[in-house]
């Protein structure tokens, strides 16, 4: 009924195939949306989630509302407690109503990278699952941001179709200015495993290595030459460390360029968007052929559709 | 043509029919809102009434945009005013152009609770009422919430069918930590006097009387106690003072609790959220299934349905 | 195919008669923009062009999506850049991911008044017309404000039928108390020598002459006055000065008030809006029968109709 996570090998098929149909045909001739309400509830910025999930949800045919709590609304999240200081109002009520305003509940919200266990308990999306009466769609949560990778294993699985074998994906951590989530990296490695269809490596500097529970069953390597080498995907990502958390390095010797793409078997670049050119991979390989990114942020739109198309 | 206030007796009972007939079937085949166009003007922050209204305009077919000017735009409205300070805009064209952009202006403002003369002129509203050209509708004014008190004869009507008499209504003042408009007391008191279907009691504390216009016509107890005593609904809301106007109290001796409820005719709880928990009421009464706050925020819809359906 | 600047002679006449065609009839049979997104994006603040364009866009049938970036989002724009600070994306990024989710981009942008070169490089709307891959349409931009003028040139072809001449339009500097921008002023001065029905006189204090390549072609007087004498329009308008770029100065003698006013040939009065009572002109004027400054914004919605019907 929800969407914040991966869901099971057979589902992630059915929704890479209904992506790709409402690429080829985004209105549909009965549209799911019909005198229902879609509301995206944003406790944080947002650009392509935001415009994806609005295009996505009037193609479908949702009267669709979106609110930015950014700054606004500070939620109660503590059963029990004594609400005599800021925080206006309790999840219990606030997932109730805005309930009672839609058919669907779509949610974004950023960690604090503070406090690791807060963030790990996800509490906003879960708060939300817990008390909302509709389903609820993670737009990007603390931990986790679904609609993404399903974007992923759209772009992925339109451009392996040539390849002989199964693809080697390597996500590799590359260096940024400010300290990042971990939500897209978490989602990508928890999809592709969940996928099956691709053998993924992490590659990471030291001290950078995902939760156990994300990584748990995939390949990770300290050296990132080693790692790429081969690879017929390389998906580039800054995050920032999960075991001395909320850290970051800089290491820009980590930079994805024309050098390091040489080691692989030509393979296409990803990013999930906005990226920062020459810190994180260079102008070169952004600009040339191989870079699906514009790709990527386009089947952001059939993901949500395909996701918001069935709830 | 505008909705800023409460109408008379027949038709507040109309409202309320319309209501419960948009709740039975939102969609009107005719849809009023068809090739016409809803502006929801913000000088304040707004979430219920927000969204509660912009679905309530697309459910009857509205072209339905929000405009949030909270921060932004600060209007001029003495009239002779030779503007070169910070007010860019006068009332006057504001509401000129806006009209031939809409065939309806909604508009939310709050009071500055510092200077209770400006507040109770209710100057945005009233000077877009004078200036506009399209009907204009009352999102919460800076006295006034007529939308928000439709909604609750709405709920009440609902929940009043069984008792075999004029239900008592007590409307109670409740603690809070911030400093409150008087706008859903004000308005609450307004609509069941002139609805005239229940017997209202306003309970407050010394110095918290409303304005004398409001409370006109009504019992008004200090004693929570002896006010709740056979109550059939208990509608708990925090107000500022209006005698020293603004100021607050620290009373938490107000709180509606389980033992207070005990004092009533097994009444419904009523508030219009959000809500402070355990503040303004205790975590037991406001689990209980005779709490109707979300059946009211429900019922924010079809309250603007009603309103919006026949301007 | 993009909108942002003056067209030629013949283009712009088809505009404004397609803009009155829309204004008696705002809904085309077969909706243009039917199974289309328009995105309004905007870099600053916006009342009238966010309203009016969204209006029009609805009635077009365009699904219609409006961000607000202002605060948040900052743009690299130069080639080859490290993006190791504040920018978080690159404008070949924004612009070609933009380009997916919609089939219209509308942009509006503010120039920053320090550094002329960069402003008058309009580099915001520049970079989008390079680097999207649909139709970009400014919603005003560092140096001109193409749709404001058409509507302009709506509202001076409606009332000037009755004129047995060339109607003289004197476009006049006038008092504000804040810097603003050319970009209005830029337009009209366009616009009118481009549509070639007008005689344009523009008259502004010595050090306030529009950039040689807006004002080419047209009478620049310094004596207010003089400049009014006979005039059928009077447009009034403050920009700070290009030559001192980006500063003001107090002339509250440029007031246009009833006196200057009896010094036309009963002219009408326009204004792009908001204005400064008093300041900007006098309320006699404003408040008088002359005044066509409602009327200008109204087209507003004709005019953006005119121009995203045939993108």
């Amino acid at each position: 009924m929800h969407f914040t996570s991966a869901p099971d090998t057979a589902t992630i098929h059915q929704l890479i195939a209904r992506a790709q149909a409402y690429k080829r045909d985004p209105f549909p001739a009965e549209a799911p949306g019909r005198h229902r309400t879609l509301i995206n509830l944003f406790f944080n910025p947002s650009l392509r989630t935001r415009l994806s999930t609005e295009k996505a949800g009037y193609q479908l045919g949702f009267q669709v509302i979106t609110m930015d709590m950014a700054g606004g609304w500070q939620l109660e999240f503590e059963d029990g407690a004594v609400m005599n200081l800021e925080k206006a109002e309790h999840v219990r009520e606030a997932a109730g109503v805005l309930s009672q305003y839609c058919d669907v509940l779509a949610v974004r919200s950023f960690p604090g990278l503070e406090d690791r266990e807060a963030d790990y308990e996800d509490r906003i999306i879960t708060a939300f699952k817990t008390y909302a009466t509709v389903p609820v769609v993670s737009l990007e949560s603390a931990i986790r941001h679904p609609l993404q990778s399903l974007a992923d294993c759209v772009t992925i699985a339109e451009h392996a179709l040539h390849l002989r074998t199964r693809p080697k994906v390597v996500l590799t951590w590359a260096p940024h200015p400010r300290r990042l989530p971990q939500a897209v990296a978490n989602s990508f490695a928890e999809w592709m495993l969940a996928w099956g269809e691709v053998d993924l490596v992490i590659a990471n500097p030291p001290g950078f290595d995902l939760a156990e529970r994300f990584r748990a069953g995939t390949q990770v390597l300290h050296d990132q030459r080693e790692a790429l080498r081969g690879a017929d995907f390389v998906y580039a990502k800054n995050w920032s460390s999960y075991d001395d958390y909320g850290a970051t390095a800089e290491l820009p010797d980590w930079i994805v360029d024309e050098d390091k793409m040489a080691l692989t078997n030509n393979a296409y670049f990803m990013h999930c968007l906005p990226v920062r050119r020459n810190v994180v991979v260079s102008d070169g390989v952004l600009n040339s052929d191989r870079s699906l990114v514009l790709q990527q942020a386009n089947n952001r739109t059939w993901a949500a559709q395909a996701v918001l198309g069935v709830l």
